[in-house]
């Protein structure tokens, strides 16, 4: 379903080409300060066309707040954050139609919704809606505000070194994939519910709704495969919980320890290629090659950060509700 | 929490040392045939003590019905299902209380209860409730008919030859992590559900909830990071969405595309290891050197395929139930 | 939570005197035709200002489809319809923010949302979002086609002459209440959900989120607490399942027996009356006496009947989504 | 669905003449003392055979902890609590199986599950099942430590005095409905949650889930919509939120007022009744006359009152627990 939480609970809505796509946040305390400023940061670390393998399209991103505002405070009802869409040039798609483009939502839409999709600019699949996911993360951030979190740019193609990688797919003319990690520090112990509901559940069921992840893994995560469990047992050093190593990123069945949370994702190299490519056309019954027009991000893994970073406090600030019962958002 | 699914919905419960464990599944569709028999298999696969490197703790498990069934058939209401604890020694544990063994919940099970939580074992946290998780696959691939479900080991210590990477362990007298790969062919296309409810989001939430996973990925995973997209975009090559390639292993826009569904996780090394290992003590209030008794395995990574089979059937069950509303169980 | 429903789920949002109010529809089948004027009838029927005993506050409340439809036709994807507030008058409510009116909602959300709550015209509690209800409730009965809901004044102030009544309360210069009355047939047996979702259970949750509902009853509902069992027990006449009586309203063991569904609500008498009343002063810390200022409806059970169609026909659209699951919504 | 509540979340599981019937209990707080004899006074309570009126049939009703509990004190995870069916006389009912009983869930029950229900003493729809409501009512009282829920019989058969309206049914051979009333004193103000949860929707939907109630009003309920507002309005008469009345039923706007919570419900009478009665014959496709045989109730209201006490302390424990966030239930 389209929604996600139990105590700080979101709704997403929209198309990439509609008027608007837009989130309501039920569960938000009454009485948090909250104006347009807040969302600004992390609105325009998300928005591309100002790095190198960044798509050109350029929107506004303005919030609107629709409901839940009064004041400049949450009023605790919900809060419903829309974005225009102003920059949409649907005709690109329109042309595309026939020919379900290879690692895109285009088959699977048609599949699921029987041809009645809004297919424009990949509609309700499209990244455009993460810009949603970062105005809910920036309102749980304030919700959190003793627990810092952090994403950045681990690998690109391979490479530590960030713009080598990426040089790499420019000349290639191809996109290429990366490497996000995310780290979060000040979490109290006692966070997660067993059974079901670990933080590496909850984090690993976020993350995967953002278009292109393929894999997260949490502490050691895959090289835990190969280790001897005395080495990745992290040793308990003090009453607080402090451990000496931190293999277990932070989370030890399934619940926060209060060391730092450590995880990272990988993300697939952007499906929209400049290469010429193959697909099967519904309309001529046949394989045919073509090459995928439209603005687009050589790299989608550049954008990533502050929408892992907000999923993530949409996971903590939704833990701490449940857990931490006496939060305080108001000094 | 301890529930999991919309329409194949578990409750799961119990300890490792109380009377039993067990599991109820709301949605399970009235006339489906269901005996003891049906279990045996899935359930001896996951017991320990008959292979290298696993515990001697020996239970029956033999999964007693207490509500749901009538005439060997599912009625349509709850149905419960509890395994009797027998073969239990909670000695062992309690002499350990005032040390909270690294890489275990004792800690972060004592911050979160208070220390009312019963610690025995492992208490709720023990991978003794994946018996109940076998359980409910067992029921789940029934209603899977057309859709076969595979999960193997695929390195153990970084070994592909999974007796050498166990003899590793053996040799070094400590425990070892492996990487386990899950593998389903017979799923329609469209299953699935934007936004958050993505098929690799639910796998990913429910795998995690199985003790010891670190690392999920599907199709090319994180290798996918390094690749570019005209190589891990999979060509479409007919109407009915095959691919040529399946590097999005079987998911595409978080939806099923009808190809085999692909994914791997990571299983970290047991956490009991015979190893001498070091942690505070809550008592003396100090780090010191103990090591851990009781009957454990060696290489946790073992017993993971037939539990991670019965939570990808149950995500499975589940998104048939939502999606092909027209499900007969019933031939 | 300001969501409701399973498979067709609400989530509303707004306040009176905010820019809008809202409702996000999830689960809506694909491929649904949906305009505006498919909402015109209801939104008409519930308005005020058209008949004797109604507020004068004018909305347009003409549906301004914000996502979910492309072509006039919904595309599965979220629904979001939201209704301007043009027509607000809030200087009439910051008057009176010292003393919570007796009946309203202004002390209890005081006391919830600690003073930041939106008290112009009720906010997050008045009456306004119910065009969201409606809203929602055009698009459930689409889904419901071969299913027809209709719901009636049965009596006001005690006459069953509803013009009567509502004389009774001009001439009183009082506001006063009714009784409404629900009716649908075409309901095949078998909705609702044991245990705790049956059909009356699904019913009296969404009508008690009506402002001013304070009682339900079902069938022969507080009559059948002197009534015998042979009187009260309707007896099966056909394979069909019709009877002779229906003293059950359509609704044995909380599952629909196919016969005609029939309940009634009980409404208040609205809150704000032209009487002069007293309260508690929180500037002043004494009882006044004082009389509601702005506009408002002498008798708001009036504008229920659509309200009350609207959440029924809600509930029973996800309960045809849950057990009709080949529900068909194209012809 | 066969759970209810968001955080103290109960699974109800069973069948009248199945082994056991069940209730697992998530989400109560750790270190909550707890004990085979909390449970007695209520479970005798409900117990038929003690007063005229009532079923002969006898349980033990001990309830057995399968989990959540150690050392007396509950563990903080799910609390699993079964009671054993001894006393079955099944062959009762296979002998009435082709009839399907006027006023009993059998024709609904067929029709939903395609005849593969335990139709056995009403199965899954047995009033059997609300002892385990009733263990659940003890928990949830147990954290609601400060507040007390009383019900009583308020009459039977239209009689205050409850005496004659039984012995009305007894001379008439026939059984007989009633009304149950249910107060609460003790509540904060600032319980419910807009827009669906307020306090009038949770505690419906969960007595409806109890067999045999057809009707719900709080406060004044049906005779407000007979009043006039300025009559109907509690003046509100200091800072507290006294009322100088309580007609609202201690909620307004759908949000617990402090005042006490009062409501009502009625019970319709017993379905089985020694009479005759008439109903469709499956087998002989026609109308026949026959008469329920086995143990039950003349009056089944006068079993209703700890079921409904137990409803209600469900969700004011679920509410405490949502609002109350502080909530410390050891002292």
């Amino acid at each position: 379903m389209n929604s996600f939480g139990r105590f700080f609970k979101v709704s997403i809505f929209g198309e990439s080409h509609g008027p608007s796509v837009g989130i309501t946040i039920d569960g938000v305390p009454a009485g948090l300060p909250l104006q347009e400023e807040d969302f600004t940061v992390d609105i325009e670390r998300r928005k591309g066309g100002q790095q190198k393998g960044t798509t050109p399209r350029k929107e506004d991103d303005i919030p609107i707040f629709v409901t839940g505002i009064y004041n400049n405070k949450t009023t605790g009802a919900p809060l419903t954050i829309l974005f225009e869409n102003k920059n949409t040039r649907s005709g690109d798609y329109e042309k595309q139609r026939a020919v379900p483009r290879p690692g895109h939502a285009d088959f699977v839409a048609h599949q699921k919704f029987g041809g009645f999709e809004d297919f424009r600019g990949g509609g309700h699949f499209s990244g455009r809606l993460t810009v949603c996911l970062v105005a809910a993360g920036v309102v749980a951030k304030k919700i959190l505000s003793s627990i810092s979190i952090e994403a950045s740019i681990l690998e690109i193609g391979g490479e530590k070194d960030i713009e080598a990688g990426l040089q790499k797919a420019i000349n290639a003319k191809d996109s290429i994939g990366g490497i996000v990690e995310c780290r979060a520090t000040g979490l109290p112990a006692g966070l997660g519910e067993p059974f079901f509901d670990s933080v590496e559940s909850l984090i690993s069921h976020a993350a995967f709704s953002i278009p292109a992840i393929k894999g997260i893994e949490f502490g050691a995560g895959f090289a835990a495969a190969h280790m001897f469990g005395s080495v990745h047992n992290d040793a308990i050093i003090n009453e607080r919980g402090d451990t000496r190593t931190n293999y277990a990123g932070g989370i030890i069945g399934g619940i926060s320890t209060g060391n730092e949370l450590v995880f990272r994702v990988a993300v697939k190299p952007t499906s929209s290629t400049p290469k010429e490519q193959e697909s099967w056309n519904w309309e001529t019954k046949s394989v045919e090659t073509f090459s995928v027009k439209g603005r687009h991000d050589l790299c989608i893994a550049l954008r990533v950060p502050p929408v892992l970073e907000a999923v993530t406090a949409m996971v903590l600030a939704d833990l701490m509700l449940i857990e931490h019962r006496t939060l305080r958002v108001l000094e």
